[in-house]
C-alpha cells in the first residue's frame, strides 16, 4: 500500500488505532476457515460514522478493498483479505445505542457481541431469538452481514427477521438509511434484507436496528437418543406433523456424541447412533402439553433413552453439549472444514445417510450435526488441510455434499454464508440467471468492486458433479 | 402499438386470450386508486410461464411496457398502465400446485385469490396469516408484488416473511429460481425478498412457493369503544407493555365508526370517538389470560363499554365491521383516498391527533382507521376528484400527513405500496442516497424499464412542505 493512502488512513483515526506490523497483519489474516489465509495492507478501527465514511472515501479514490470484520468466527473464508487491502474492526464501535420498549426495537453499533444483546433484553423481560453457535464471541455486525442462523431458526427465524432498519456506509463513502422502528415498510425496494446476508460485499453495515419479542415464560429441554438415523429423522417428522413448531430441535450423530462427551464429560450416551436435542419455550401450560407429546412422539419412534431437563442448569447443559459440537470434533484432528448444506426438513434423514455414505467413498471421518428442524445441517470433515492428497478427497466429498443437497432442493449455504470458499459452487444453487442478477446488483452498487472483494462470486464454477445417492 | 408487435403476441396466447378493443382496454385503464387512468395498448392472459417468457421477449425487442396486474385493487396506481403497453393477466394462471405437509410450504401460481390460499390450508389444519382487507378478491401474485400486509401484522408479518421460493421472469425473458423450501438459506443476496414488495418493476413474479404455520387453537374477539382518542392510544401501549402480541389491535375512529354503522346495521356504539378491535389467538388458555389482561387494560384506560364476542358468528362479524371500513366509506363522497401513513406503534396518538389537525386546516373529511397495533393508519378522505378546488387542498393535506409521519420516525407507506401516486414522495422517506440505490438496482435489472415503468421512481420529487404538529 501507497505511503500515501496510508497516511491518509492514520490521520482518520489516529495511529493509535492503525496496526500495520507483520505480526499484526498476521492476526488478521484468516478467519475461523481452514486453508485460506492472506495478509491485509492495514487494520483499521474507527470510532464512528463518520471516520468510516471518510475511510471508505480514501479507499475508493485509490481502488483499496475495504473488509469489514467482527470477530472473524467466519466458516467460509468470508472475511479473509484475499485480494489484501484494509481490514477494518468495530472494535471501537461497540454500544447499545437505545433500547425502544414501546417500539419493541433494540439500536447497537456493529461491534457489540451478540450474547451481551441476549442478556442486556432479557433483563427487561425482552429476547432477541437468533443464536448462532457462536453467539459468546461473535458480532452483531457479522450475524448481520451474514444473516446468520442458529438453534431458534425453525421457530423464529434468523437474523434478517429480526433486522428493522439498518445505517449503510456505500462504497462512495455516502451515508444509507433503510427501514425503522416499523412493522410495516413498503417505500420502494426492500434495501434492508438485501444488506442483510450480503457478506460485505454491497457497503459496511454501521448501525442496526433489531427488533424483539416478549421474553417466553418458561423453557423445557429433552435430550433423546436412537439406535439408528432414520428413527431419529422419523421423530423429526412426526412432531412437525403433530403441528408442534419446538425452539430447538437439534441432531448429532455418533460420531459428535462421541467428541462432545470426551470433550464435555457430562454423562451423555454414546452408545447410541444419533441423538436429539429438543426444546420448547412459551406458555409454561402450553410447553409442559407440548414436551409431553413430543416425549410420547420420541418413543414411538423408538428412542432408546430420553433424558428431560430436571433444572435450568442442567437445561444448559444438555445444550451447550451440542453447541460446543464444533470445538469439540476440532480437538480430534489438525483441520476441521464445517459444512452447511440445507435441506428442505423433509429430505433430513436422505441427506445424513447420503453423508455417511461419502464419507466411506472418499474415506474421510465426516461428522453430522446441525438443525435437524429447519433442514440446515453442519457435516464436519475431520481432516488434516496439509496432507494434499487428503484434501483433494475432502473437496471431491464436499462437491457431492453440495450437489446432492441441490437435488434434494437444498441449498449449499444455510447460515455461514458463500464467503470465498463456496463461491465456486454458487451458480449450481441459483442457476446462470441468479448469478447474472446477483452480478448487476454487485455492479450497481459497488462499480469498483473495493466492498469486500473475490467473495459470493467466483472466478469460475465448479464443473457438475453427477452422483446419485439415495 | 405496431401491428406486428400485436400478432406476435397473438401467436403466444391465441386471440382469445389477447384483449384489444376499446371497452376491455377502458375495464383495464385504472386500478383501485381515484384519479390516475390511462389506456393500455393490449390485455393478454398466458397459460404457462412459458408463455410469458415468450410474451416478456417480444416485450423487450419492442421496448414495450408490461403491466402485471392481478384483481387491480392497488391504491396507490400501482398497476394503472400509465405509460401504456401490454397488462398482463393471471386469470388462467390460478392453480394450487402443491401443498406440502412436511415441510408445510402451498406453492401456487400468481392468479389465487388470497382467500382461497386461507381456505384452503385451513382444511389440512393450517394457517397462511397475512391478510390484507381486500384479500376475498385480491391475488397472491399482487399481494407478493406489493408485500401486501393486512390485520395479522403485528403478530404475524407481512406477505415478504411467508414467501420461501419465486419463479421470476425476468425483464430479458429469463427465468430466474429464488429460495426454495428452506428455513435457512444463504447462498447470496436476498433476491426473494428484493422481487417481493418490488410492484412488478424489476420482473413478473410467475410462481411462489408460501410458508405455512400449524393454525392456532383458538380464537377470542373484543371490541372496545372510547370517549377520546388518547385513551384508545394508551391503552395500545399498555398492551405491548404488558408483553402480549395480540393477534390484531385494529383502531377505528368516530367517522368510521358511524359509515360502518350505517352500511351494516350491526348495533356498533356510534356515540363514541374511537374504538379498538382486539383478537387473540393460540392455544385456548393462553388466550383466555391474555384477553383477561387485555379486557382489565381496557377498562383501566378508560373504556366506556366492551363487547366480547360469544360466538364464531359475532366474532366474524365484529372483524367484518373493521374490515369494510373502506367499502363503508366509500360510498359517501363520490372518491375515497386512502392513506397509508405508519408511524412506529408509540407515536399513533399524536398520529392521529395531527391528522385531524390537518383536516380542519383544509376543510376535509378525513375518516382514520387501521392497523393501531403495528403502526399503520389509513387515513381515507372523502372527496370528489372532479373538483380541482377540493383536490388541491387534499393533495396538500396528504403532503403534511407524509411529512409528519416521516418526522415521527415512520413511512409513506406501510402497505399499499408507492406506485405512481407515491413516486414523488419517495425520496422524502428513504433519501437521495436511497433513492440513487434504488434507481441503480432498477436500471442493473430493467435496463430498458419495460417493466412497470412510471411506478416508484418519479421524474421529480415533491418540495417538502415544513409544518408542525404534536
Amino acid at each position: 500500500m501507497d505511503a500515501h493512502i496510508k497516511e491518509q488512513l492514520i490521520a482518520i483515526t489516529g495511529s493509535a488505532h492503525v496496526r500495520t506490523t507483520v505480526a499484526q497483519k498476521l492476526a488478521y489474516s484468516y478467519d475461523a476457515t481452514a486453508n485460506f489465509q492472506a495478509l491485509p495492507d492495514l487494520i483499521i478501527s474507527p470510532a464512528s460514522i463518520n471516520e468510516i465514511q471518510a475511510i471508505v472515501k480514501v479507499c475508493a479514490e485509490h481502488n483499496v478493498p475495504i473488509i469489514s470484520r467482527g470477530s472473524g468466527t467466519n466458516l467460509a473464508a468470508g472475511t479473509t483479505p484475499t485480494a489484501g487491502g484494509v481490514v477494518l474492526l468495530f472494535n471501537r464501535m461497540n454500544n447499545i445505542l437505545e433500547l425502544d420498549t414501546e417500539n419493541l426495537t433494540l439500536t447497537v453499533q456493529p461491534g457489540v457481541i451478540t450474547q451481551e444483546i441476549n442478556e442486556y433484553v432479557a433483563d427487561a423481560g425482552l429476547f432477541y431469538p437468533p443464536d448462532p453457535s457462536s453467539m459468546s464471541v461473535s458480532t452483531i455486525g457479522g450475524n448481520v452481514s451474514e444473516n446468520s442462523g442458529g438453534l431458534r431458526g425453525l421457530k423464529y427465524g434468523v437474523t434478517r427477521d429480526y433486522v428493522k432498519a439498518l445505517k449503510i456506509v456505500l462504497p462512495n463513502g455516502e451515508l444509507l438509511t433503510t427501514g425503522g422502528k416499523l412493522a410495516k415498510d413498503v417505500a420502494g425496494y426492500d434495501l434492508t434484507s438485501l444488506f442483510v446476508g450480503a457478506e460485505g460485499t454491497l457497503g459496511i453495515v454501521v448501525e442496526i436496528t433489531l427488533s424483539l419479542i416478549p421474553a417466553p415464560e418458561s423453557k423445557k429441554t429433552l435430550l433423546v437418543s436412537y439406535d439408528t438415523l432414520e428413527k431419529a429423522a422419523l421423530t423429526v417428522s412426526s412432531i412437525i406433523a403433530a403441528k408442534i413448531v419446538p425452539a430447538a430441535l437439534e441432531f448429532m450423530d455418533k460420531g459428535t456424541i462421541e467428541a462432545v462427551e470426551e470433550f464435555m464429560k457430562i454423562g451423555l450416551p454414546t452408545n447410541c447412533e444419533a441423538m436429539l436435542l429438543i426444546e420448547q419455550d412459551g406458555d409454561p401450560a402450553v410447553v409442559e402439553k407440548d414436551m409431553e407429546l413430543v416425549h410420547k412422539l420420541c418413543m414411538e419412534h423408538g428412542a432408546t433413552s430420553t433424558q428431560m431437563a430436571q433444572s435450568v442448569e442442567e437445561a444448559a447443559n444438555l445444550s451447550v453439549a451440542r453447541r460446543v459440537a464444533l470445538s469439540a470434533l476440532a480437538r480430534k484432528r489438525p483441520s476441521t472444514i464445517l459444512e452447511d448444506a440445507t435441506v428442505p426438513r423433509s429430505e433430513i434423514a436422505k441427506m445424513v445417510k447420503a453423508v455417511q455414505e461419502i464419507a466411506q467413498k472418499y474415506d474421510l471421518l465426516i461428522c453430522t450435526f446441525g438443525h435437524a428442524g429447519d433442514g440446515n445441517l453442519h457435516p464436519t470433515i475431520l481432516t488434516d488441510v496439509r496432507d494434499e492428497e487428503e484434501m483433494a478427497r475432502v473437496e471431491m466429498a464436499f462437491a457431492e455434499i453440495f450437489h446432492y443437497a441441490i437435488q434434494l432442493g437444498g441449498t449449499i449455504t444455510g447460515e455461514h454464508g458463500v464467503g470465498e470458499m463456496k463461491a465456486p459452487y454458487l451458480e449450481w444453487k441459483i442457476g446462470k440467471a441468479g448469478i447474472d442478477v446477483m452480478k448487476r446488483l454487485k455492479q450497481a452498487i459497488d462499480p469498483f468492486n473495493i466492498m469486500n472483494p473475490n467473495k459470493i462470486f467466483a472466478k469460475s464454477t465448479k464443473k457438475r458433479v453427477v452422483v446419485h445417492h439415495g
